[in-house]
């Protein structure tokens, strides 16, 4: 027992060390991408969307598009498209004939200026890892891809800014960032292909956005192009800059559909020297609530992450992945908690502090602190594979909630009784420190009894307690017809009238976000 | 000698202790205000405006207003209303007629429902502690006041979010939160005057920035009123929302061009359980900058803010003021550092070593460390009452600047080279964490040639080192034809078609921002 190996020795001791698996030791790596021939799930509920007033790509387009991007920017080989109409969960499909692969700005520029006089509408792609269908087109939009756009064009290690393209992937930024001793403040199980454009257009938010924050406070400058080609560079990178409006904000967050980000300026941050990985168990939802607060109390300027899964979640990568659980009695939930700080020996003492709080007054049953990096790593990949472990159920219904914190896990055991009879699987998890659940339900295939159970309840509960039916996967082709659930009759109808004073002809990422 | 205690016995012998005289302990308080008897300076450089093609507030306004606010919400004695057209230090003055103060979110809809279809200007004005001429009108733009709107809505002491009426004043908040162990994610020199609706208006950036960082983070909901009186109510306060373009973002920094702010949702933070404060002297700028790099190394996840002022700033504070300054030797610069943690042995051991390092790297070469909250305050004093100090110089030019660190200096010794042999003072201080440098030059009476040799030099610089001309005080009615040193013409144009999409009449706060 973790409480009396505190009692006795303290956290150094050998009592509460915990061999990882092999198994689990194999499993800390980054995000995991299926063939499409793994995948049974087909929800498709988006079929009676029309197809908007577009032109068609045609031969004399493809032509200008050769000659702004060079033949190898422009694919057209069916094989080759194919992979990039595809979203890694197998869920949308859309039916392009080109992707265009520019490397520069003015490139990107040339060629929705192009698109703009033409009416042909564009998809803006970068490391297709979303979750909502907003990195695929629906019909035949032409698939702009950010993946050659990857420079690196600063870094100012006083200032701490990083400046790069689009298409630099999250994980690669980290690793060009580590020598400086810094790296970036947003952190995803997708890391591994992520193009921060992408992190940017989606307001991604990540397992390390209680520390952070959001990319709101942490993205300094921009450069985006507009519908029309115009190119709009605010990537001057200043900690403060008051003169006139954000305009980058409403680039953040409007998944593609305002404008295309070519480059992005971000407050990197220090790299710890001191890094501590817990996991936890609660035998309840308050317990856990306490052990957050507890949390906040004790660690706080160092706590980088609070996370949790409940036992299906855990159950489900035990299960499909054939990880062990870190902790020899199961219980109803789990916390990973991680601490970022600047002297080992000052956040080990805080860390000690708080479990000795958690353990007396039994907010904790059980616990093991990583004894080095590998079991860290091993530990953090329970949380970030538990998406991977459910796409083995074979069809999984995702929802991505934001709830006052006393709410959030009763959205879970609703459901859990309402899909009870249908679902194979009904499990939460996500991040508690910034009140957000990921709610997934699973069955071996699609079924409309189920979807019918889980919608449209799972969004009238977070209507309910004024909470977000995104808080950080965005809205994509799947909930933009949900949108009022969160969101004002009045703020909805501005987000369109700025929409189309943007995109007048509507061709960015259609049918997507705000319709 | 600091390095001899250091030395000899850390930092909590008495050696480095320094009694901090009665005269300095008396001046840590907040905001000053000036009557306006006291201010000479009128700098009018604004002559050249033609006022807008606006209605006059008639008697049946009037009466209107008297409905929606009843009699004791309208002000038109003279008298009354003047103070309200009057800037705090006495630059710009207004001719409004009449003071509008709402209670709530519904009588200022009301109000600008019956301007819109009227064509009468608003000029809305929280604790109008501003800078750059934003708060006051410049002709008869009715003052819409947030005084009366002060009503703390609701504290989520688990998630740490405050939500509140714009008329609540900084200050009072951080009273009402104390008991939770919360603060402000903000805090400025005005704090005992300015209202949190202004601090959005303007994402008020001040003195704990580089820790809590900005407004567009910590901010979690608006609540705002546009140009036709439509109601935007995204007050939810979720740290996490995805659903559509994140509006509230154009109104923080907007000026009250896009609406008026009525609610605000923010993120509170832990209030620090140890603060540290220690002031420092260095021998160059580049002692300075390698300081700041040493403390971003020590100090890591403490650091709460690093603030500089020169040697002529601390002239000024002690010239006319009366106060003393810390250090018995002058130095060419001063340092301001803070710490804000939960541990104060943790805390203390940091900065320890921080000091060691910078001692015996010989970047310092005196300093002090405050004992107690009393030497705290008067440390902080000294840095906050600068910009009072220089108003007693008579006229003072103001600029707030971001730059590159290793030129931010660079500025204040040309400037001080150009005005040498006409202005009384020139000095430079500010927030170094943040590249945010406050230059102000100052004279006995306003003076065309000093105006002259200071403008447009001062924008050319910072344009030239591509910084930012409005750091954090805004745009105003002083600087909106000098957007364009900071931002391309293309994000200017986008910039005035959302004013005209919001505000078709413009009649919110014309003259100032994006004109």
């Amino acid at each position: 027992m973790l409480t009396m190996a505190m009692r006795s020795g303290g956290l150094r001791g050998t009592a509460v060390r915990w061999l990882l698996s092999q198994r689990l030791r194999g499993g800390g790596g980054g995000h995991h991408r299926f063939a499409s021939t793994l995948l049974t799930a087909q929800q498709k509920p988006y079929t009676h969307i029309q197809r908007g007033n577009f032109n068609q790509v045609e031969g004399e387009d493809l032509a200008v598009f050769e000659r702004i991007l060079t033949s190898s920017g422009v694919i057209t080989d069916h094989a080759d498209v194919d992979r990039y109409n595809q979203d890694w969960m197998g869920k949308f499909r859309g039916q392009s004939t080109v992707v265009l692969r520019p490397k520069s700005t003015e490139e990107v520029a040339a060629v929705l200026r192009h698109c703009h006089q033409r009416r042909l509408a564009v998809s803006t792609q970068g490391g297709n890892t979303g979750l909502v269908g907003g990195s695929v087109p629906l019909f035949d939009e032409i698939i702009l891809s950010t993946e050659l756009m990857n420079d690196i064009i600063s870094l100012d290690d006083v200032s701490r800014i990083l400046t790069c393209q689009a298409g630099c992937v999250l994980e690669q930024l980290n690793t060009y960032l580590e020598p400086h001793d810094l790296m970036m403040p947003l952190d995803l199980g997708a890391k591994g292909s992520c193009h921060i454009g992408g992190n940017v257009a989606t307001n991604a938010g990540g397992l390390r956005f209680l520390r952070y924050g959001s990319l709101h406070g942490t993205v300094l400058g921009l450069e985006a192009v507009l519908a029309d080609g115009t190119v709009l560079n605010t990537l001057s990178g200043l900690r403060k800059d008051n003169t006139g409006y954000d305009l980058k904000q409403l680039f953040i967050g409007s998944e593609g559909t305002l404008g295309v980000v070519t480059g992005v300026a971000i407050e990197a941050v220090q790299r710890p020297a001191a890094t501590n990985v817990a996991f936890l168990a609660c035998n309840s939802y308050e317990q856990l609530q306490h052990t957050f607060q507890a949390a906040k109390h004790h660690l706080g300027e160092i706590l980088s992450a609070f996370e949790f899964l409940d036992e299906g979640s855990m159950d489900c990568t035990t299960a499909n992945l054939g990880l062990s659980s870190p902790l020899q009695t199961p219980a109803p939930f789990y916390i990973l908690i991680e601490t970022h700080g600047s002297v080992q020996e000052h956040d080990f003492a805080k860390l000690e502090g708080f479990l000795e709080t958690v353990m007396s007054d039994e907010l904790v049953v059980d616990g093991t602190v990583a004894q080095d990096a590998g079991q860290a790593s091993a530990l953090w990949g329970i949380r970030e594979r538990i998406t991977e472990a459910l796409q083995h159920d074979g069809t999984v219904y995702k929802y991505d909630v934001s709830l006052p914190l006393p709410v959030l896990y009763s959205l879970v055991n609703e459901m859990r009784s309402r899909v009870a009879s249908v679902a194979t699987r009904c499990v939460g998890y996500g991040h508690v420190g910034d009140g957000n659940l990921h709610l997934n339900i699973t069955s071996s295939e699609p079924n409309e009894e189920l979807f019918g159970l889980i919608e449209p309840f799972v969004y009238e509960f977070t209507a309910k307690h004024r909470g977000s039916i995104s808080a950080e996967h965005g809205l994509g082709v799947m909930k933009p017809h949900h949108i009022h659930y969160s969101k004002p009759a009045e703020a909805i109808h501005l987000m369109k009238q700025i929409k189309a004073l943007m995109d007048p002809h509507g061709i960015l990422n259609p049918y997507k976000t705000i319709v």
